[in-house]
Order: C-alpha cells, then structure tokens, then sequence
C-alpha cells in the first residue's frame, strides 16, 4: 500500500490555527488508504481538499510535485491533496 | 515492492464524477505491481492511462513528477500514469 | 504510515555544526508519526520547523518538493517541513 | 530498504512495444536493491539504462525528478534511472 | 523509517568507474538510518556527500529533489545527499 495516487476513505479533520499561508481556509482531511480488492484499510494521512469532501466518503488522493499545484501555478507546501470523489470502484 | 517504475496489472477501474479538471476524460485503473521473478503481485494503486491499456494487462507505471507531465507540459495533479503495455519480461 | 502529509508529534532535536547554507539559523526537529485513530507513534524523521514548533508538540509535516520551498522561491536542501501547530484532531 | 539512490543487481529487461515516445530506443532493466552489508536482494522495479548496463551487473539506480532529467532537459515520464556501474563496495 | 529527510550513519563507500558526468569526482557513501530513540539501525541507500563526511559519522540526509539541487542549479541525476553532519541528538 505504498502508491502514490489511491482511493481513500475520509476518516475526519485536523484543526491548525497557526499554520503556513497557503494552508489558511483549506480543509485539512485525514485519510485512510482502501484497498481496492476487499475494501480492507490502510496507512493515514493529512490530506488537503480540492473538490468539497467530507468524512465518510471515499476519495482519490495525489501526492507530491503534482500536489503542490493543485490550488495555483505558484509552489505550496500541499504534499497530499484530494482531487476527486470515487462515485465507484470495478475491480475483476 | 517500493518501486517507483513497474510493471503492473490493470485490476479494474474507478469512477469519480466531480474532480480535478486535470483528470477529465482521463481513465482511472486501478493497478497491482507484479513481481517480475514469481508473477506475485503487490501493492495497489490508481494511475491514469496515457496508451490506451485495458483491465488484464501488464503495464508500465511511471509515478511523481514524471508522471506530472505525461499529458502535457504544465503541471498537472496526476501522480501516477500507465506509460507502456508490457509485452514480455525476461529475467536470469 | 507511508503518508506524505501528517500530524506528527515532536521529540526533540539535532544539532549540525557543519551544515548546507539553507540549513543554518533553522530548527531541526526530530518528529514521530502519529496514527490518529488510536495516537500510536509510527516512523521517525527530521524535519525543519518553520512555525516555531516544539518538543511535546503535535504538527503538520511536509515532504518532498512542497517542503523544499517552505521557506523561499529558490530549492533549498529541506526535504521535510513542519508547516502547522495541530490544535486538535477529529475522527470518526 | 526504501532508499532512493541504491546499488541494484540487474536481473533482466522489459519489453514494451506500445509505450510513452520518451521510452522508444531506451532500454528497461528489471533492477533489484543490494544489501550493501550482506549482498541480500530486496525490493524489485524497473530502471531506464543510460550508461550501458546489463544483466549480472550491479549498478547505482537514481529515481524520482532526479531520474526524470537523465536523458535531456525536458521533463520526460522516466522515474528510475540507472546513473552508474558500481565497480566495488566498501562496507566497514 | 520511511523519512526522507533522517539521521544516519556513513557505513562506507560506492566505487563506480562508468558512471553519470554529474557523479564524476563526487563522493558516493553508503548510509544506514538511525532511529533517534534507541540508536537502531534501519534502511540504507546511496547518498552524495556535500559536507565532507566519512565512514563512521553520523550525518543528516536530504532525499529526492531536494538532493537534487545541493551541488548547483541545474538539476542533476542525485537523489539523496548528506547535508550536515550531526554532532547531537536530544529526544525526549
């Protein structure tokens, strides 16, 4: 379970008031990895939202340099983003 | 199995309505690495296809930055992307 | 707890006397991942505090290229960054 | 044995016919990571030779942005690269 | 200890003949991962000495593309680099 883009579970939140800039306003989610096959779950993470999730939904996650773009062209410090809510998974 | 360039198999797929624009028309599939010396497979991931493979091949996952670009040459949120069908592995 | 992005509790420190440039003046702090369903500690790392951080302290932690630039528009050395203060978690 | 940079066993090659413009002409090696202390085998993934590798050899692997910028100045979907043949180790 | 940013310990050294150009006249060690706690050790890679480091120090480690800018500002195929060299370590 060391991929780098995955489907996640969204477990809750993380509350930070002294933070960097690029992190004001944004909705810091943790999220556990889902194994795709039996649904069973994996390692945490803090993930920063792009497209209006919430706990309990199952999302897809992207991590690294291509997180780091996902609010502006500009580098941030978002190592792990959301960009999708998984309507759903077919695995054969 | 902590590659970061490897040949996987295309389990299936995921369906996410609302997300990134980045990923619009893009397959998501899911992927398992294969152990080249016993065919074992590993760790799962979501990578989006750039050459046209289906659930039941074996590919070539490429992840990160290079990933980043697979579609174009402005930064985009995708952290994983399929970038070859594996036709065969030899291993001594 | 392969995660990229994650709340982390601080341990302590470490002094380099022969250090990269980017480094000196900076807080090295050595933190430990924390699993936010049950509070267990996970992996170790050093990272660098940008948000006065301290020992005893839980914190958003960074990696890779968004940590790089924490601290200006030009790469730097630091592969880790404490980015937030964590005032609180929920998790349901 | 999550190390980036490593001393590799080449244990053979991947073909790929259908596969991303940056990889036609390249050769992929199926790398394995060395226990610098015991000689130990580990972790399997694919490498892009730059340096005229092959099987039974032992070589240094770079992977990551690093790995990406091995053949030219563009980005490119290459994210392990094999950077050197590893003459000898010293381990005290 | 998946860390990308850690303490460890120069084990010894890497000679490779044919090799990169960026690597030609670089110091190649091989470092072993430090738990901050109990001094174990943990997983080792190849990392690019900056600092003039030996066998026996303990050293700071910079990962990915971090490392990959610590010899100027071209990117270069080094994806781990020791930048510091540890005189103390305090946990509480």
């Amino acid at each position: 379970m060391n991929g780098k883009m995955y489907v996640g579970l969204v477990l809750g939140s993380v509350v930070a008031t002294r933070k960097s800039e690029e992190l004001v306003g944004k909705k810091l989610l943790i999220v556990q990895q889902v194994n795709p096959k039996d649904g069973n779950l994996g390692a945490f993470e803090v993930a920063v939202d792009s497209v209006g999730a919430g706990t309990g939904e199952h999302v897809l996650v992207t991590k690294g340099q291509p997180a780091m773009y996902v609010f502006g062209t500009t580098p941030s410090c978002i190592d792990s983003a959301i960009v999708g809510i998984v309507d759903s998974m077919e695995v054969s």
